[in-house]
């Protein structure tokens, strides 16, 4: 029997609060293990893996070019301000090492391309940080959109992302910080949401899309509230979006089939680790009145790892090929964050242009 | 003790199929009663009659006009085709009956004025047939919504109502045919969307509506499929809506507000007529990873009476009051009704002008 791979040695650039998530998704996950991490300030690095239970062995450093010249290191995650990402992945990719991007991934699209062009140019693996897409949930979820017969032709897909970030957070994030994420709730949240549609139609890019009047800013200009239409060549095939900073959780996802339609409420971050529904209705009209109408149905899918672990672990599946079995990287990630970028930069361009239509161009 | 008031006296107009709920509504009702029916087919008069237990004394007709010539007659129900309304909810008006219109209640705002101006002139009650909105789950859920403190301000209303109509319906159903139901979906379905719309903002109207690229539309040019944003002076109050004919069932009003969000999916016909549900959600973000999340509260609402019958019955105390009473007609049910004939007409407006904004003017 061949000896089990050594697990994938991560290093962290960061002490950003989702990477208290995913350092115990990559303790979570078989293939993982956190070697290094770097911060502008060691105290926080020193504090952070403290916090965070990372193994005695694993270095802190006082930053984030430390942990890029660690040759321990085989891949980062990067947890950074999106202004911040096109340096840092590019350098980490430069260093070799196989990049986990937090997401959104970039400002813009020409950014995401002098990242995604250094890891090609380094053979590293790529890959963005929305979990929700390794949750077998979601797996099971596109078999039923993928039935022709159950679920019938896709004709429309609506999503409504939302929480209440608070006064705190409005004002102190770096979400909400025109240097740091200037784009804000469509860059945190909207990105979800267009990932999730592009998802639904199989990441057949919009033919247009246009932006819901009127995004609420804060007195920076950063969105905290948004919405898109996107429509596609075919007739009648079209999505909206709406995402907000200021109103409370709401994660729904519903997809319209001519057969079938698709509920979930919790696609982003399931409300239970371990297991997470979604529901299925097949019913194509309202009952005779009193009958009492059937119910759709619920499918719960059950999960021992978070999805955060599963993501660490696939992604370290792939590095691992690159590394022990000189496979190439899988480029399906880059290719789906590139379109998702495509599309958020649309949205975008839409509100700054006033509303318009505006084409999409891959 | 005073002697209770006898019922009101209906007559029906014409044999469609939803005055099969109406009629059995009216039976329900504790002060109505079905005293006659009219259709241009007496056949089809005498079949509907007797397929929808009418009492014995009730009288069939071959034409609305002697409904409307009856005396014994105090209101009549009115479920023709829309392009029919105008012509004869005025002379049901002009003859002094009370009008209890189905929606969607005319082509344009132009023709219910025409209808409310004869209401009006003859001092008659007008209501149109928006059964929802009697339903106690809607006074229940508009007294979570203004509850300030609990709701906070509503910044969201997003909107889902779709059937799958089937070829049958697609290609013989009055809401598809240009000279009968010239509004298709929007004025099957999207009378529902926008009139909830409107509903949860206190029926302030939208300072501009957008419609939704591409609707898609039969080869007589009637939309099986449309939606709009909405928006409103106050920055980032928006709504949107989708509905369709060629989806299967769904009925989905979201309302997100800052400090709870309310969701509900059977919104226009609840699955089960004694008890209807939705689900109000007062969590601000998502809880720490694995802890598992609390999921929002259900509300169930019971109910002796469907919600068409409670209509009626609400109607009839309007017109008792002012037959017995010599009370004013309740103007509240002709101001929505045109509030939201007014949206329909923008959101057709913007379709046929190239999905560009269109101002609301009331």
């Amino acid at each position: 029997m061949a000896e089990p791979s050594p697990p994938v040695r991560f290093g962290i650039l960061g002490c950003a609060s989702i990477a208290r998530k995913v350092a115990r998704a990559i303790r979570l996950a078989p293939n993982a293990t956190i070697v290094a991490i770097g911060s502008r300030s060691m105290e926080k690095a020193v504090g952070f893996a403290k916090e965070n239970g990372f193994p005695a062995t694993a270095k802190v450093y006082g930053s984030y070019d430390a942990v890029l010249d660690d040759e321990e290191v085989d891949a980062v995650y990067v947890p950074l301000p999106t202004s911040l990402h096109v340096e840092w992945a590019v350098r980490a990719a430069q260093k070799k090492k196989h990049v986990l991007l937090e997401k959104p991934v970039a400002l813009n699209v020409k950014e995401l391309d002098s990242i995604l062009a250094a890891c090609e140019s380094s053979g590293v693996q790529f890959m963005d940080g929305t979990m929700w897409m390794h949750h077998p949930r979601t797996a099971e979820m596109k078999e039923v959109l993928s039935d022709s017969q159950q679920f019938g032709q896709i004709k429309a897909v609506h999503n409504i992302l939302s929480f209440a970030g608070g006064p705190e957070f409005l004002k102190n994030d770096i979400r909400v910080k025109p240097d740091l994420d200037s784009l804000g709730a469509l860059g945190d949240l909207g990105w979800y949401c267009i990932r999730a549609i592009l998802w639904a139609f199989d990441y057949e890019l919009p033919k247009t899309v246009t932006a819901i009047a009127d995004p609420e800013v804060n007195d920076s200009g950063v969105i905290l509230s948004c919405g898109a239409s996107l429509k596609w060549e075919e007739g009648g095939k079209l999505a909206t979006f709406y995402c907000s900073f200021l109103t409370t959780l709401t994660m729904d996802l519903t997809v319209l089939g001519t057969e079938g339609n698709l509920h979930v409420h919790d696609y982003v971050v399931p409300m239970n680790e371990n297991d997470a529904t979604f529901h299925l209705n097949r019913i194509s009209q309202i009952g005779q009145y009193g009958a009492g109408n059937p119910v759709s149905s619920d499918r719960v899918i059950t999960t021992d790892l978070p999805q955060e672990a599963i993501m660490v672990k696939e992604f370290c599946e792939l590095v691992d090929g690159i590394i022990r079995n000189g496979a190439k990287p899988e480029n399906k990630w880059a290719d789906i964050s590139r379109k998702t970028q495509i599309v958020v930069d649309a949205v975008k361009a839409s509100i700054d242009k006033g509303f318009q239509a505006i084409e999409v161009v891959y």
